[in-house]
């Protein structure tokens, strides 16, 4: 599997992605997941993906390709708004699923790829999409100001309860750091290497990429200062202790907090 | 969907459940996932279930006639061991679904139910095990001490992270309702109210047993400290800003961090 989010902030964008790669359980390798393209100096795209390994090269060799033959054919240089770039990397990504479709459905294999794509064009806001497969997009808001692909279902609570559109591009990149972290702690399939990157809005250069080792430094502090910080914040949170132990057992007493008022009711 | 969780801890027992049941997205209800048995002063059971709720209420009505009659028939007052109780509800929940299984893949539905089964019976240690639909059952165990059945993902990485063995059956308590109110958060067909009963080891009756209504005081606080806490963390972890901003564009620089030496590297 793969982990991959990306942030759409008021300050800019951040994403990440992990770097595991499987065929089957028992040939793991490495690949990176995020792809940027800097085609000229008033545009900049990020590209995140998961699924196929094999779609997803085919796609981003003929994006490059593209470029490089950029009078004949429309490339990542020809659009004017996002959405268009969403609309181009869909196209290539529908045409590479295509060519090699039959022969992988009848090995059992699927061929998709979805995208994350996030970045800015010159004269427009920056922005975020995820495209699907079928090649339709939707694009991040600020009332959600995230968009998930692969495994995204462990490193979402993170993400709803701590992430907010205003919040700064250094502290969001902490959070998706742990997105990623919480997913490939709990699914052997998510791992490290962890690439990041944040994009400042109107800057068209990436402000930070890091690659981020399983046992480097700085990963292993934040994994021992999240986890001490989570232990103590249980500490803090509200207990429901009663006052008098010897009350405690039995389904028909009410809990009591010395702090609170609990809403807490005995059930029939 | 349901997520239920239970904790196998060296104190004893933990079990916390949500309550919200569909059949489609149109009709939601509330039902208690949480059952508990104590037939005999010697025994004490608790079920979590998930899955199909006519299949859930037909086993536990023959677990409560079995009690009623148990001179004749095999019930949960028969085992000597919690395995043997875990196979004796494996074989009435398998009846169960055969009996309506033709019916009901006609109808495309799935009737098929999972269980937790924790509790204790004199004479031997405190058991939770996970009964699956098939009839095998696996045991938690000081390494894994907690299983989940329903919508397991959202919740498992702060079990991951935080829970221990020696973890206290307060803080354990604290830790499944976090887990629950995380998984309710990221996950609209999980919802309150929750209930959390504890279980001490040798007790042969339940520590306590709470429901929390979902805008009671008690989940208020506990969301409110939760989410001031994590920021409090995300506030802590070590930061990767550098010291000179104007270095901090282009692919090639490594970042640098004043606290840490980080384990940064540039990419390709």
């Amino acid at each position: 599997m793969t982990y991959c989010v990306a942030l759409n902030l008021q300050d800019g964008l951040v994403f990440a992605s992990d770097s595991r790669t499987s065929a089957g359980i028992d040939y793991m390798t490495s690949y990176s997941k995020m792809h940027m393209f800097n085609p000229s100096n008033d545009r900049l795209f990020v590209l995140l993906s998961a699924g196929n390994l094999a779609t997803t090269q085919e796609v981003l060799n003929r994006l490059k390709r593209d470029i490089d033959f950029s009078d004949s054919v429309e490339s990542l240089l020809t659009p004017r708004y996002m959405f268009e770039a969403a609309d181009y990397i869909a196209r290539v990504t529908h045409d590479a699923q295509q060519s090699h479709l039959k022969s992988l459905q009848q090995a059992g294999v699927n061929g998709e790829v979805s995208w994350i794509l996030g970045g800015q064009i010159m004269g427009q806001p920056h922005s975020l999409m995820m495209i699907y497969p079928q090649g339709n997009y939707i694009e991040a808001s600020e009332a959600t100001p995230y968009l998930q692909i692969g495994e995204t279902k462990y490193g979402k609570p993170v993400l709803d309860r701590v992430l907010d559109y205003k919040t700064s591009l250094e502290d969001a990149a902490k959070i998706a750091l742990v997105s990623l972290t919480s997913t490939a702690n709990s699914n052997i399939t998510v791992g490290a290497p962890f690439e990041l990157s944040t994009y400042k809005s109107d800057d068209y250069q990436l402000l930070r990429r890091c690659k981020f080792e399983a046992n480097g430094d700085y990963l292993v502090q934040l994994e021992q200062t999240w986890k001490e910080g989570l232990s103590q914040v249980f500490n803090n949170l509200p207990g429901f202790e009663r006052e008098d132990p010897e009350q405690e057992t039995g389904l028909n007493d009410k809990a009591k907090s010395p702090g609170i008022n609990l809403q807490v009711q005995s059930l029939p």
